[in-house]
């Protein structure tokens, strides 16, 4: 058989092409880039907690402690306010706002919950080790939620429907604020988004566009996953020069954890998530990709670079968890009044 | 054949209380009470508003908006903030608090969004005509969303999806705030929960236990159904006498319409929508029948006759429509940042 001539092109072309596609997914591999797996065992692997095990009541639960605005002093504020699951996970606002629309202190904005169970750490700072942990905190902070830890018992336990539920999750355990973050977290850490991404590093070549591989390429030459790495492209511990004359700097008192590290946001779903940077300083992810090159990485990118990169992160809008929103049992005579003050 | 002694007591007393239960369903409907429908299509002429037809893409559309934080002016309140469907479609604090922390300046409680489509008029002061044109109120007013009309048009506008959504729902229409309350409208108008009550009126004798029935016949006896009547158990206009000497006053300088003539809210799922009246004054559904006998009935309810309404309420707690938390489109360059001021 002989081959024609437009045929052997073709395939030559292929070839090159699936080489050029199977060394890009190395070089992501080098890089420390990792997908979510395709399989379902291997993701329950990565999201599950060994000290607070998945289950499907504890998602069911906490998913409903999410939405409840009852856990803040005002009766108004739940977990879904600031990290909204309809608008990426987050609130769109440069700085997060809560109880008394007071301001955070530490001009901090509200990064999203969704993939946030690939954090190393949890808070900007990383003072938190994981998602049951955190999920304390903004319950009880003065500039979010304002509840104090025993009223926010009385809630749960003044419901029965919820005093059941947590007897039956956590068996033989006494409902404490932690057991609260805990049924949370377990919600929390099923709120991932896999994306064509995902797909493209799990062998699916056609997933990503030319012009997604090219800026997948480039995010990895200019060196942006240097700290963008690992399943949750972010979620570890980087440097925070805080450049006084970026945007990219320090507007409250933050100055990252003792060593000077800030959290390194997740990049996933990233056009969803605007305003950008600790601060939420721009909405403009080109402005904060320039700035991430020069704080960061000490390089002026280039307008072919940055729109490039840019192009990339459109293959990371990830697939949303169907959300069926709860509904939540009623409060009692014994359940905490809300406190607008 | 020959009945035994045993079989006709039984025989008798079932039919005696058929007799009752019927002559009950025939009080209640003489009284004004009517049932959600069982059959689809009856109920469908209940809520459908020949002005603004109900379809399946207007009512989606129209539940993404209702989620919609960036329709107002902060990005941080949507309608189901203050109309939240996981808590009954209220917001459970006693006056309605929005941008900047604002509180409600006539002392006005959040009505439940469930089942508004039955009133006849919305707005405690019952200015409004429909769900459609209500909805338009609370995105500009400034102690609630505070958004510019031409800014929220701006918000869909600038967001192709919602652009596209737009132009198949309203095809040859502008958008324009009214198209936007024309389709949060129409989703509201599916917001309807059928209850154990229903179920009673349209037939099944069992769905009220004795005790709920008792009270439905002392809610008739005393005279509550002169006001809370029709399909909503409410929703027209009744006298307003605002007592000062008791919590049912006016609070703020509320004065009801030109007639002085206030809303009568729905009593459907009435045990989850504390606090009671139009100033959200008392959380003790007891303590609300009471002051309704005296102000409203110029009777004072006795105990029991209390304990027995309060107990035919159990029956109102309905069955809620199913809602998936929809994904909302992102946001573009050219949509309206969020303000917090």
């Amino acid at each position: 058989m002989k081959l024609s001539k437009a045929l052997v092109l073709a395939l030559t072309a292929v070839s090159i092409s699936a080489v050029a596609g199977e060394a890009l997914v190395k070089k992501a591999e080098k890089a420390g880039l990792k997908p979510i797996p395709k399989e379902a065992s291997e993701v329950l692997k990565l999201i599950d907690n060994p000290a607070n095990p998945l289950t499907k009541e504890k998602v069911e639960l906490g998913k409903k402690l999410y939405f409840d605005p009852r856990l803040s002093k005002s009766g108004l504020i739940s977990c879904n306010t600031c990290h909204n699951l309809a608008i990426g996970g987050d609130d769109n606002v440069p700085v997060a706002t809560g109880h008394k629309w007071r301001a955070n202190p530490h001009h901090l904005n509200s990064p999203t919950v969704y993939n946030s169970v690939f954090n190393q750490k949890q808070f900007w700072d990383g003072r938190s080790p994981d998602l049951e942990d955190q999920a304390t905190g903004p319950i009880q902070a003065p500039p979010e939620m304002d509840m104090k830890a025993e009223n926010a018992v009385k809630v749960v336990t003044s419901i029965p429907e919820y005093k059941e539920a947590f007897a039956k999750v956590f068996p033989g355990e006494k409902v404490t604020i932690k057991t609260i973050g805990k049924a949370i977290g377990a919600f929390e850490r099923t709120l991932i988004t896999p994306s064509r991404y995902d797909d493209y590093l799990n062998g699916d070549e056609k997933a990503l566009s030319k012009e997604e591989k090219e800026g997948l390429r480039t995010f990895i030459q200019v060196g942006c996953a240097s700290c963008h790495n690992g399943v949750g492209l972010g979620g570890t511990m980087a440097p925070f020069p805080a450049v006084g004359k970026y945007k990219y700097a320090d507007l409250g008192d933050f100055k990252g954890d003792k060593n000077g590290m800030v959290k390194v946001p997740t990049l996933r779903n990233i056009l969803e998530t605007a305003p950008y940077f600790h601060n939420g300083a721009t909405y403009d992810i080109k402005e904060a990709i320039a700035i991430m090159g020069e704080t960061q990485l000490g390089k002026k990118l280039s307008k072919k670079e940055i729109d490039s990169i840019a192009k990339f992160f459109e293959a990371l809008e990830g697939r949303k968890p169907k959300i069926e929103l709860p509904i939540l049992p009623a409060e009692t005579a014994a359940t905490p009044k809300p406190d607008l003050n």
